[in-house]
């Protein structure tokens, strides 16, 4: 059977200061007469929320407000938000945040929309049951606040599932956004650790996607195209976005964090998030995204800069990204041309190096990338120890959906060895 | 209101070797139970029609043939395909040729899925009424086995209106093929003209999508998003494909075109050509391609080349790129960063070249290129005279559509201008 990829992205994405005005509009142009509109406690107050309720009381867009969403969700704040959707009986949604919020709105849309459903029932195998989804899911209407998940193009919702602690999520084509508005004033008042934390994120994406195992050499192929997954590997059309996402962090990612009123950078960074999430929605990511589940769900005391939440917690931003240069540099072989190209695009200088040394230098040119961002230095800093390391490594083997997309097969001990050297950084 | 941008770039895309043998499951998977193939009847002999014919006899797929596409189809031929369509009552297409082919499926799909509609409702106006497409058409699989049209990812469908003769065209995001299949073995069979008239389709889509007025200087705006026009000026997102499509084609027209068996330079072209397709059809064209239907519509005697047809032929690909150093020579200082930017990507060295020479120096580097490729010395050389201008000119009018998103405002004057200074161009 022939190896091919089919290109996921496809979502509708919206892009123009004071976009959200249009959002209202486009309700009615659904026929929406009954809308759930999902944030955050903290959003709620913030400008992004009081446009879309500007919005829709100029255009009397009949709703309800859900804003309980948990940042880094659970099952049970998940099943929460599920029960306020039944109850709700909502034609058409609006999720306004960071992937939190996205996340548990794609939730609660699937399951209100399958009211028989067992919780477990969509969840990524082996933890659920990795049912297909069948039924048509109401209208998504996506307002990403932060720059980081690009949760506003994908089909896929992450949350902690607490007696494993361990994340793990729902992976549909069917769960992404029937529109995504990106509005760039939108992420002014993201602080500084949640817009560097956020970058992170892109720009792991934007890596893992680049490096992932390509699509022609993922085995077995599906024997029917209706078979294949998600997750494709990397593949033509992915890698435009996730290079092209690489040029704009490069660019703008410190600019960004450092000036909060740099309305250029802020407004690249936002797009680079939504091209990496096209990207990465279609390819992939792997081994950072694998590790990272086990770093946020097994976090013990420790509290993240600029976040205000009531409980610990390690962003998954910055979860992501303390694994990476670990990563890279066990990456590195397998594809040396493409992780020297990602180098050169950060800022190294490439011309005589290696190509044995190209999985090293992308990981040098993390640290110092990372170090001007004030990053924590390794896991260690976050609250972890070697005695911690079976635990991360058990939290990591069931996200093997993810992990299998790295490009070089790995062991436990691998897995292993790499939150061993993520401990410290620099 | 505010100035935004909708990405419309919503094909999907399969791409692979082979990919054309999923096409019989696809079928399957839509429930299509009689399905219309349609292609030309120089392809119907050829190796990628053949693959649909085992593919189909392997999966026992009911179809029937329709294999009287006109190349540069007419008003005449699109209702004789049309009335096929009608007759067949069919479930599904599938489109295997062309951007000729493609084209008069996607009008096939739309009119027998409207029987009650004038062949001039969907037409674009002032030729035509340009009704908005309610109904839902029946799903159409496209593949494409020239490097060119990118026909597979846009919603537009273009003809000669015989008795104006003029090109004009049908545009609706419902016409857009449900899935692109892109096989990079369907273009080894290509004729060394048609791979080179072809790639300068790409290269016009590319240099025009990356130069059109910018989506946030249209006007006016939209006052609800349901009337944004498909066509919405260069933008964040078109910018990305335009830009790529541009190296590939730097990188490999030439190859593609001087050795057929070159399935590296072949396989590339044929994506740049989707990837050139997914910009412009977000993005829009503009001079070249406004001035070009008269040029093909007008043709006298001239036959091009390589192509099997039994009419006078200016292929689409060459009308576009015989004005293209005249163009851009005009549109440069409206835009000059983007004029050198798009020289320099075609191997121009533009250090120390002043912003003021813009236009110039991307038009000198076209004339390199083209030379370079054998392209016919301007209109004279495909049988125009400056007799011919003012009706070149009358003939472009009827395109204000695509026209007026080119960067600079233009007068019927200029037009005759550009027309003259394209009848030599070396």
């Amino acid at each position: 059977h022939s190896h091919t990829v089919k290109n996921m992205a496809c979502s509708n994405i919206r892009y123009g200061e004071g976009v959200t005005k249009e959002l209202s509009m486009d309700l009615q142009n659904m026929g929406a007469r009954n809308v759930c509109l999902m944030t955050d406690k903290n959003l709620v107050k913030l400008p992004p929320v009081k446009a879309v309720l500007n919005s829709f009381s100029k255009h009397n867009i009949n709703f309800k407000l859900y804003n309980k969403v948990r940042v880094e969700p659970t099952d049970a704040s998940f099943k929460e938000a599920i029960d306020f959707a039944k109850k709700g009986d909502f034609d058409a949604y609006v999720a306004v945040g960071g992937g939190s919020v996205i996340d548990t709105c794609k939730a609660a849309n699937l399951y209100s929309s399958n009211p028989e459903a067992d919780f477990l029932d969509f969840v990524n195998a082996p933890i659920g049951k990795g049912k297909p989804v069948t039924t048509a899911l109401k209208p998504l209407i996506a307002v990403p606040t932060t720059s980081g998940t690009g949760s506003e193009t994908t089909g896929v919702a992450v949350f902690d599932f607490e007696h494993l602690k361990a994340k793990t999520g729902i992976a549909s084509r069917a769960l992404r956004p029937t529109l995504g508005m990106v509005d760039p004033l939108h992420t002014l008042h993201l602080p500084q650790r949640v817009a560097a934390n956020s970058g992170f994120d892109v720009l792991c994406h934007a890596l893992e996607s680049y490096t992932a195992l390509p699509y022609n050499m993922r085995s077995p192929c599906p024997t029917n195209p209706i078979n294949r997954p998600a997750y494709q590997g990397s593949n033509p059309i992915s890698d435009v976005w996730s290079k092209h996402a690489l040029h704009i962090l490069a660019k703008y990612l410190k600019r960004a964090v450092k000036d909060p009123g740099d309305l250029e950078a802020r407004s690249s960074m936002h797009l680079a998030s939504v091209f990496a999430g096209i990207g990465f929605g279609n390819a992939g990511v792997h081994l950072c995204h694998g590790m990272s589940y086990p770093i946020a769900g097994l976090v013990k005391t420790y509290h993240a800069k600029d976040y205000v939440v009531d409980h610990p917690l390690v962003p998954h931003g910055l979860s992501v990204v303390l694994t990476s240069p670990a990563v890279f540099t066990f990456t590195g072989p397998m594809c040396p041309e493409r992780h020297l190209e990602a180098a050169a695009i950060l800022g190294a200088n490439i011309r005589n190096r290696k190509r044995e040394d190209a999985g090293l230098i992308l990981a040098d040119t993390l640290r110092k990338f990372l170090f001007e961002l004030d990053v924590d230095d390794g896991l260690g800093a976050v609250g972890y120890t070697k005695d911690d390391i079976p635990a991360l490594v058990k939290g990591t083997i069931p996200q093997e959906r993810v992990t299998k997309l790295a490009p070089r097969p790995h062991t436990e001990e691998d897995l292993t060895n790499l939150f061993e050297a993520s401990m410290k950084i620099y």
